[in-house]
């Protein structure tokens, strides 16, 4: 696995270039991530580009033995090119403009940026076409980062018309698929269709799901573009994105099947304190990261990627600037979350960012070095990852269980929670920890994958469900947990004329003939186990496997497959996995709340999330 | 009472029609609403009209006997209505254009969508005549919903311009009674008049109330305009229209003036997860229902009704959609909702909906059907209550106790709550609950209803009093209880010359010389209850009555009449009320907190919201 | 020191001034202040001119013996000023325009109102020119209320751009001086610079100071435009304005060095209730107001005032209206309030208002007189504080301690808090309060202020700091307590290439090497103490002076200056504050949490906030 580092040489002075490579190479770093924030120096009057000064930082890293990433400057149009074209920026869901002035300031659906875009990637692409430096490219800049994939702009609203006259054919076929006499919402013709937004109370879910798809979509042919422009100017270099953390602003596994390699920026602290966790868990993982949340991507990421090819982009190196609290990492966390992204088998982890930079909006974001360009904390934690790496030869990676897990499922819980917070999404990662728990290596993998070779497949929460899902799950010889709300939807949103679980019926031995959501505070109690949230009244040929004190049935049994009547979370879900495990063979207990395992060939690394300290075993 | 369903035909295909109005039959049901949100399918293009289907569906429905209740469906004007007018649509108090996509798109004040509105009521009208199936017409469908009474459009801001001209006379009059001088804010015509929305701060409370009284005018006008079609063109038929809960957007008294009947859309398990339920109780009657939340409505809607004719329009048969969280009915509830609703005087029950529709916005809200058209735990339920009815000879109204309540009063504390929170209809309900927590009926009446009959009236807050109310109150041999803020303002907003209670002092024996609003923890601690919320210093005649251990005097008694200068909620309100209740020879000891009474004629019937039993007395 | 009082004429009959007058001067009050919201009656018409009523009241007022404080009426431009120019008013930050309907409904960019207000102050001017009424003119009336400093109006981004080409003189010095380069931010011109509202994430937080910076500006010019006016038409008055509570939006020491006196209007009950008090302090000061809240405003801006001269130009009397909760004063509060103003150096108390005014937004805002013209409470109490100040003699202020301020500051954090809610004036209300708890003096001072006579000095959260302050600091010879933060930023938000805190690094005896923020939950326990929410690694010389009990350094000493590495409130600021007090030979055992001191000249003022009682005593 490689090691390198983000690093804005357009931030310092020329002079400093060298010793700034010289320095990383001396850290044990061997890559570069360079160039995607850019274009007011690369070409800072219209038309006008100053190659010089890029050029002579590509030469200088090379010459130092570093592999170029570099990234398309897409992200960040100056202003002239907004001032050229000022529709050009997306509309929120308010209808409010989203101006120039920090980042991502572009509709995906405008055809006049959408040109810009390819523009300005065929003249970087062409200007470094076959330097030796350049290792990869990178497109663009996290794709939907400030909730930017979804755009409400003529634009966008034009482009959706032609999207869904494409995928509908005829509108009476939208009409009848989305139900749209419900509410004489009928539409004549594909020209009536308006977006979502600003609807007196909710849109038709049908309508949103849509929208997701095709905003989703947009992102992916905008990408698309630049990778073929790349191939075309720049053969024979991978190709990469780097995606986010929670994210599902659009289909990782669209994206990544154009990319040789899916990256994404782990955030470990960030993450923990901007997402879900409990108050409880922010205090007490505040410096480590809760020991799931750089694994749960990792996995995920690495079953999106179109051979299985993934890194880490960016890796948090000390405090960042963007959450709502900024702690440090404990001593020894850079190293150990360095070594977790590799015993999930990464090919590269890349610092961000190699040097603070004292000005503008991350300025409180840490680096490897301090704004004064002495060492920070990680810089040595770095020299100390690339020594353990050294030793280590790779591996092939070991399967044990799998999670299912789709991108329409968590935008069909997010626009349809039916109770407040439900998220397919956070039902993920909830199974995901309970296998984790169990110190078992988990794959999380897209509905259609295969699941040869795996000893437990679970389910979370999956709305559509695919033919050749079912003919996986009958195949297959393992258990299998499957949760709520799992075939309850077809393709358009509409609840399937058999009801849930679809065409799961025959697996899971019942169907769901009542759903309801509970709030908190109401819930199933047994022995040592609560389920809560969600209850599923199942009719059919199924057991009761956990019956609640009250009477009701929380989890079902029925052959190799269980399913969970209740939401998938806590020590419910633990339950129900652990049991799962159990009946196939796997490892069941749990360790200890901060420790976790994960197996690349004959290795065994135990990461202790409490005392950041790695220990390697023979598997 | 009869019973009855919301249906709609044009979701399910015809072959299926007769066999629906054959198991509505079955069920004991007599009466079946239709038609409200069709007008997609009855006029599918401008002009054209498609009225097979729909006279098919009458015919049907009426060959199986079943009277039906026929909604215009001036509540989903479609596409094609919108962009014939774009400006149409009501703007929401950000300004924003409330767009097609949902419901209730419309702008009350808008002429050429009144217009519209008014041609298709009088097509669907001269469609269906005197056809005999037609037992009723329903105008439009839960006016306000979704926030919908007040626009922020030029359309009404011409309007309320016309309408402020209509009641002032001249603008100089305007501003003696809103005090414009007060911030510069006088006008010098009618036209400088702007809505109260976007202002720097608040507007003026005299604009904003009169904009509320002119918002409620304009649903009371559009409605007016239907019913009076109604009658020319299909004379004969009862006409109504369905409120909601908890909801005073308009005066409902105002509107049913019009009517024949008041419906309204009775959801217990929805309202009691959306409204000012305590997180205790949201989760000890999350499958039932607060006890009085039903009942609360249907003395509130019988009062409000022109000849005392209301009816359930709507009734939860299950889990809804739309709350935060949507948990099922116990079994039996939905037969205990039927009864208590005959047990207040119902005219109908109409259970909402027949059948779980599989798409759109609602796809999550139970029926008596479930999607695939087998029987939902409700069906049985309702047949249950249709059995109980047969045993059932009706029986006349029993006066016991007396809330008086009025819109405007709500508007008010909505407008100026001086203490976080305080709402004139939330103290109506404390004071409701209180006495029926006594086992006592109690009618929720205008402020210049009679009281005759009556053995205790509650005013629980009552900004502008009446002269009627004086006289009726004076001339009145029961025991009163008055509540703070009653008497302290006049028709526009002003603190009258005397100050609170004004035309009350002399009931009240006493004047409130100073009012405090109080945080949560600020309160008067007396011995077994605890008063807090607000704090009248009243100077006058009156003896105390409560005085808390810190000398202050939560409650004043002056010969019959009580004033509460505490809010009127907790065991402080309900000791003031049982105290006037002894005093007034009622029932006086609290039922357990889950079971409720109510006597129709010679029966009792107590309501268990625990058991979910209902069990009928000899009253 | 005076007394007076807010009165407004306009509100009731001319028969009433005469003996409203007479009762003003029977309760021993001087001064009454009028004329700023009443420019509907001033002009009704266009250049239609009113002055009689304004003569007579003048006129009224004198001859009764009372000073007159005569308003500009421009917070209230009438609504024929707005329909004139609609692109007058503000645009709020989502870019809605701020209507008519309240009042300060201007945008100060706006040539064509400052115009407008330029006119009219100079009419009101010339009227009453050397009226010997008028002691004193106040400009406008609380600048900024409602938030109306920030405009987003294309005339505030005109003014902006011309600000920014006036300050940075090239384009190229501004995108170096704000790190534009960071995500192609650089701009080719002055025009092509934007507001910093409505980017899609946050805008470089150089360009909000900028903005904050001009946005302050344009108020102190506007000021200035009619203090100009007013010292040419009207020489010879003082000139004043009302500052407000806890309020951050311009910077007051530069609007103050144009006037003569310093105003503010003092609203205790309010404040409370309204800013950043527990839960816990707000119920317990509910009826008193925090002790600090008062005393903390008069230091401030006594320290703000150009020559020390400031008065209170509104004092609350009763219950507001304003608040969330709106209690009554204890008994005796408004007497002790008034009391704490003389103790601290005021030449004027002035309660708002006269009458309680029966219309309109204030209507629930108590006055001296009830709205029927019967004295409220406070009327008493302003007649016992007329008899205290009678034997009052005056006295020089005493120097103990000083707390420095700056309004950039706050700007800074709350541009980049970095940890939600830290806050630079919030700390420096928690130093304010550590010493006061000590019985001290404390004055607020300017960054620049000379620091003799003090012998302890804290700079609670000082992100830029000037060679005048370090100059001092290094002459003081008493103890010094440093707060973090401070250093840590250039005059453009950047971070300095020494990192902090730069030039206080030979003071403080350290370098910031690295800055956490902390959620609450996490903190550094001491004995007798627990430190949070932010924690900053010092390397340097300096001894450590707190160490927690998991070995971290909470403070930091070295010679006279203690360095707080954790945010400067609770238990832990308290023991810094105190032990530095020790050092600096000061009291230093903290007082009842209800009491406060101030000594002025010859006398101790000793306030009990619990029973509102103040007690005199030789110093
Ligand atoms: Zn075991
Ligand atoms: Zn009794
Ligand atoms: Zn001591």
């Amino acid at each position: 696995m490689d090691l390198g580092v983000c690093y804005y040489p357009e931030h310092w002075p020329e002079t400093r270039w060298a010793e700034d490579a010289r320095l990383m190479r001396e850290t044990g770093l061997t890559r570069v991530r360079i160039g995607e924030f850019a274009w007011s120096r690369i070409e800072p009057e219209p038309g006008k580009f100053d190659w010089g000064w890029l050029d002579r930082v590509v030469d200088t890293l090379h010459a130092a033995g570093l592999g170029i990433i570099m990234g398309t400057p897409t992200a960040t149009p100056p202003k002239w090119v907004v001032d050229a074209m000022p529709d050009m920026v997306a509309l929120d869901r308010n209808g409010r403009p989203r101006g120039f002035g920090s980042r991502r300031h572009y509709c995906f659906s405008h055809a006049g940026y959408r040109a810009q875009a390819a523009r300005i990637t065929r003249a970087v692409a062409e200007r470094y076409d076959q330097h030796p430096g350049i290792v990869s490219w990178q497109t663009d800049n996290e794709y939907g980062c400030h909730d930017t994939v979804q755009s409400f702009s003529p634009a966008a609203r034009d482009a959706f018309r032609l999207w869904l006259a494409e995928r509908y054919g005829t509108v009476a076929d939208l009409n009848e698929a989305w139900g749209n006499v419900f509410w004489s919402m009928e539409y004549r013709s594909f020209d009536e269709v308006e977006l979502p937004n600003l609807t007196v109370t909710e849109a038709n879910p049908a309508h949103w799901l849509a929208f997701r798809r095709f905003s989703s979509d947009q992102v992916v042919s905008f990408n698309k573009a630049q990778v073929d422009i790349l191939r075309e100017c720049s053969p024979g270099r991978d190709i990469t994105h780097n995606a986010m953390g929670f994210y599902t602003g659009y289909d990782h596994h669209d994206l990544a099947a154009d990319l040789d390699v899916l990256g994404w920026d782990s955030y470990p602290l960030g993450f923990l304190e901007m997402f879900r966790f409990t108050e409880e868990q922010k205090r007490r993982f505040a410096h480590s990261g809760h020991p799931d949340i750089a694994a749960f991507h990792h996995d995920l990421y690495r079953g999106c990627a179109k051979d299985g090819r993934w890194s880490v982009l960016e890796q948090q190196p000390g405090p960042v600037n963007w959450a709502r609290h900024n702690p440090a990492p404990l001593p020894g966390m850079v190293r150990l979350w360095t070594l977790e992204a590799y015993a999930h088998g990464a090919e590269l982890v890349s610092y961000f960012r190699w040097r603070q930079f004292p000005k503008a909006q991350e300025q409180m974001h840490a680096g490897l070095l301090r704004p004064d360009a002495t060492p920070a904390p990680a810089l040595a934690e770095a020299r100390a990852a690339a020594d353990d790496l050294a030793s280590l030869e790779g591996g092939a990676p070991v399967k044990q269980s799998a999670v299912v897990f789709s991108y329409a499922a968590e935008w069909m819980t997010q626009i349809q929670p039916q109770g407040e917070g439900k998220s397919a999404l956070w039902a993920a990662f909830h199974c995901y920890s309970a296998l984790r728990r169990l110190g078992l290596n988990v794959d999380i993998v897209h509905p259609d994958a295969p699941l040869d070779g795996y000893a437990l497949v679970v389910v979370p929460c999956l709305p559509i469900v695919s033919d050749t899902l079912v003919a996986n799950l009958e195949a297959f010889d393992g258990q299998v947990v499957i949760g709520p709300r799992s075939g309850s939807r077809d393709m358009d949103f509409g609840i399937p004329p058999t009801l849930a679980p679809d065409k799961l019926e025959a697996l899971v031995g019942g169907r769901v003939v009542l759903s309801e959501s509970w709030r908190p505070g109401l819930a199933i109690e047994g022995d040592g186990w609560l389920a809560s949230g969600w209850f599923d009244h199942v009719e059919g040929a199924a057991a009761p496997e956990l019956t609640g004190r009250c009477g009701r049935v929380a989890s079902w049994q029925h052959g190799k497959v269980r399913y969970a009547a209740c939401w998938p979370e806590g020590s419910y879900i633990d339950l129900v996995v652990a049991r799962a495990a159990y009946d196939a063979g796997l490892p069941h207990d749990p360790l200890a709340d901060h420790v976790r395992h994960r197996v690349r060939g004959d290795r065994r690394f135990v990461f202790d999330y409490e005392s950041a300290q790695v220990t390697i075993q023979q598997a």
